[in-house]
């Protein structure tokens, strides 16, 4: 399956390094944009077969570009995800296994981890992310700080959506000489300094990627820009118009949710229109997935995976994802086999030919030459979920067709053919122990140098951590 | 309330910079002596009121210059005190919120951290340490390590005050082959070297206050003098001429602590007197004040403020506080904002012209413009106390006119408007519920990115530490 | 007693410093050749008396050379104990003292700390390790990576020794499509290549050590050879051959244990006579040792010294050791005062005229002044052991004659005269209280600064560390 047209060439030029500017055809580095959707579920998006909701500009692009069925978000719910994103690493070796305490805080993701924009940042890209943030609100976490040339968004884990209520919550708030308010809630920002917004908050964030572009073009440089929308996170708050697109869904929740992910599709078709009208469209990479799986309580639907946001099963940390490049990628081509948000740093480092650092612990891999010739990324390598519990964590691997599974504080290890099973269903534990066997102790190898969290939730998640003596990571990788 | 004379002008050249040299006039760096009481209560001086300890040459330095009725240390006992001190950050954020190990250790204030007196020493300061050190024993921790060019003393957290008999009790101990000497009754140092000492230790730490601003005076440079009195921390040990003095006090443990007191202010004198007579005071700023507040049981009083050294309500963390300086602070001047001991670092920063790295993470703020405008430094932000116990903290935090104080496992927060009730007698929690919950919260805020602790005082408080799970902020910072 | 024939010559010369190159003599650095053994008892070896097993090389080294009576490794068993060696530094004081993860893992001795081979390698030396390496695995783990420019041999903590037996069951173990296969089965490798190996290891592992000071000969460069033999470490596997040596030995453990200690023995005569017939035997300082004390469950014999392998009675980690250096040292001299393997970093670090850093913080001493001398190198000072178990620890400390120790999580401490009581039988507690506390609180001080373990062998030893609230080491420094 061939599907990148003239990557190889384009490989073997930048590869070639110094003998690049010898030949006569310059390859421009391609912009990058990344929109990461919230909580977004499996089967919310036309492309992945939405019977409920429509996406058309997120189909078109699918349509245009390269969809991917198994692609791995780094962690099952937001904080963590993100942090993965941004570092290349697993959360848990930089201590950002759970979310950044709730109200705020003076933690944040460790500097010394080089996120993906300050690496393309220093190798010519003009930056820029919109929306949600969630990595730190102290100065030292700024978004500005972390190789970001232009931020506008909010800092916090998520937002209210309708300004003409949060705006008078806020401004009463302050009048009673209270300063602790409710991040939800607070003005949104841009490069630090507060900015009103009078628009649906989706729509505010689509307008500034769309700003963010059209500045871009003028620039002379390739750019990158992180388009987080909080969408479709809670709190249900959909506009009007936009759940009216859905007569035929009953229940409120589903049919807020639904208008919650049209409002986002709108704002990504007027990003591609921006795109192209700047003439920018052609040499750009569009990646398109979720942090993490669907939130059922919020409306959200991940068939045919089993569970959800927060789950080590598929449906917690298996995302839709598109990527989308005219100059690059064929039309209506599928990659089926397994892919990481964690291969996004090591892939976009190759397009804009970085050099990483020979330290750089990555858990990720440049993408690149194996969407060009089909092969598998992973083949024989392991994919990990871990997420931590009180007293026990919830533990998933994967290796080719195989996957073992670990979920709640007394049950055992199941084993699943997740090519074949996708919606974890028949434990083939009893038949194959010895894979299963090998593939927990491979787990529990790369568990041994896990980092000690770094902040906690809430203070109680701490206490608990610590009067647990957590990680009890005897009890997750016990298999006799 | 203009209490600076000329420091505007003063400021302005400094801040001027480049232009400074350009001026006619020179602005002199001034000289800084920090003169640090242990366990002082804050009644316990004349300037403050006191009705039985007369304190001559404190007064006549109150009387000459500010008094400052709101100063707050950083921590309400010895060691994590003069962390804060040195280091411009609250003890928390450095791991080291507990006393040095008791008899000695190898672990001392991080060395990450800048001392005050280095970041004098790098800016031109001829810099001594005289008295009580308490903050690492090792090599790499000792004075001469930390910035300071002269240092006469002691490494640990105190000292039996009479040579004859502490002498006496090493030398034997020492003949038995021990090695494990009690530090109150080992000997002093002189920058490394034992030295033999035949004074009361007031006295000998006075001499050599005197001696340092004698030899301070031939160096042509600015002088920071950290002259640190063991006085009158316990154990109660007075010269009988100095307890004639008051012949009045019948508590035997209030007349020795008395004349401990004495002692102290006789050598305050004395040092005055040099800095004079080596023609100096005009431009020295000189601030006294204790680490912390005096502890009962030792014959200290704290009235009005409710309980003592360790507590949390004022009475362990307010201190006694003047400021002396001729040449730019009026006499008879008052100041009754809040000022924390934290604000000193870059107060003195800023006298000194040192540039500040930006990544500093000061806990203080420079203090002389609001000296200047009497303007309240701290408007609208928060003070903190946090004082941890076996399984449980104790807490505090003020903001403008409230406080509110958490004492004890099963307490509740209370507030208090500490400025129309300085004893904290009457709870307004049920009264401004909201404006407790907030404050509560901003503290729960800082409190998240608090370190480990870096040691116990003893093995024992670790273990209690771990076992419980500590810190249980849970409970601490709980308001519902 | 002076055993060091022209090396205060040599030392003064390589003090000199510039002044070195001056003089008409040139002064050779010596090549240095550390042999190890793996869990070798006190008296197993001839030179320290053994009754029952031979070993006739390593004789003819301790006949021609120095034999030390009381030489002690940093910890009793394996993993800490290298560590040590290696860094120079206590293992408690780096995070080491727990043995690597079982089956592997990312985690090794923290690579700020500069290994001796290192600094071996900074001076110019030809650096080569041979045989077991267990301390990481992970790429910045590795031999190549901290000093050594050859490695042959396996980075886990012991091996199989018959390949016929080890080679397939890997082979099966892979083809069934499984990776976490026993260490103790891997394949050998070279430089991070794997070799084929056919013969019983401890042959295999000599025949290394043969070809490495070949090829060294022919560097023009002195050379550090680090040969560690897995021998007689269990599985208890030794030759026909070389059992057959011991034909009065009738306990089937102590037969093979026998013959895997002559086979190692058999190999250090080859490899000395490598050593002469390249002409570099004369100016190479050879040193044996074993990493603790035997292990009587498989067969070891430690006697006089009490229980063995693990303990921080003597037999635990006081081991047999030679040094042999023609050049140097006289034969038959005898160093019969304490030395520790942590004293060789600095030792080397002497002979290879290194400039240590100012900071480096190294646990021992330059034995050559004192090996010239005759005096005690560690006269007054304090020699600790330290065992952690699940809720309590082991430890014990010596200084001069005196031995305290404590065993057991409820026994108290006990005082052993070393000297004269080598078998730890008479305790002397009750004569001598003062020295026991003085001691005791001389430990206490020294383990302040420990650091918590950077990992654990299983988890399970993890979970009770953190449940347990360890170190509990209010417990173990009680006196009272």
């Amino acid at each position: 399956m061939n599907v990148l047209r003239t990557l190889a060439a384009t490989l073997l030029s930048l590869a070639a390094g110094g003998a690049f500017a010898a030949t006569a055809e310059k390859i421009d580095k391609p912009n990058i944009v990344v929109i990461l959707a919230d909580d977004l579920g499996y089967a919310d998006v036309g492309f992945n077969g939405s019977k409920d909701i429509v996406t058309p500009n997120l189909d078109k692009l699918a349509n245009e570009g390269m969809t991917f069925s198994e692609a791995y978000t780094a962690h099952p719910f937001c904080g963590p995800s993100r942090a993965a994103l941004m570092t290349g690493r697993y959360p848990h070796k930089i201590g950002s296994q759970f979310n950044l305490p709730v109200r705020g805080s003076f933690v944040g993701v460790p500097t010394e981890e080089k996120f993906v924009s300050k690496m393309l940042q220093e190798n010519g890209y003009f930056t820029g992310a919109v929306g949600k943030w969630h990595l730190g609100e102290a100065p030292e976490y700024h978004p500005n700080r972390r190789g970001f040339d232009e931020f506008y968004g909010f800092l916090g884990g998520g937002h209210n959506y309708f300004p003409e209520q949060f705006n008078k919550f806020y401004a009463k708030q302050k009048a009673q000489g209270l300063t602790n308010i409710d991040p939800y809630a607070r003005p949104l920002e841009h490069n630090g300094k507060e900015v009103e917004v009078n628009e649906y908050i989706t729509d505010a964030l689509s307008r500034e990627g769309v700003a963010f572009v059209q500045k871009a073009a003028g620039t002379g440089k390739p750019f990158f820009l992180y388009l987080a929308y909080n969408a479709p996170h809670s709190p249900l708050q959909a506009k009007q118009e936009d759940m009216a697109k859905f007569p035929n869904i009953e229940n409120k929740d589903r049919k807020t949710y639904a208008g919650m992910v049209y409002a986002m599709d709108r704002g990504i078709g007027e990003l591609v229109e921006a795109l192209k009208s700047t003439g920018q469209l052609d040499n750009t990479l569009i990646v398109f997935f979720s942090d993490n799986g669907g939130d059922k309580r919020y409306g959200a639907n991940n068939d045919p995976l089993r569970a959800g946001k927060g789950s080590v099963f598929e449906g917690g940390f298996r995302t839709p994802m598109v990527m989308h490049w005219p100059k690059q990628i064929n039309a209506r081509s599928r990659f089926d086999h397994p892919v990481k948000a964690l291969d996004l740093f090591p892939t976009f480092a190759s397009l804009a030919g970085a050099e990483l650092e020979p330290d750089n612990k990555l858990d990720g891999k440049n993408l690149l030459p194996f969407l060009q010739s089909g092969e598998p990324p992973h083949k024989d390598e392991l994919i990990f979920a871990l997420r931590h519990r009180g007293s026990y964590s919830d533990a998933s691997v994967r290796r080719n067709q195989w996957k073992a599974v670990k979920v709640g504080e007394h049950s055992s290890w199941k084993l699943f053919d997740i090519e074949r099973d996708k919606e974890e269903k028949h434990d083939l534990a009893e038949e194959y122990p010895l894979m299963l066997r090998d593939m927990v102790r491979e787990m529990e190898v790369w568990s041994w140098d896990n980092a000690q969290p770094g902040w906690f939730h809430i203070h109680k998640e701490g206490v608990l951590w610590r009067q647990n003596g957590m990680p009890r990571f005897d009890k997750t990788f016990a298999t006799d």
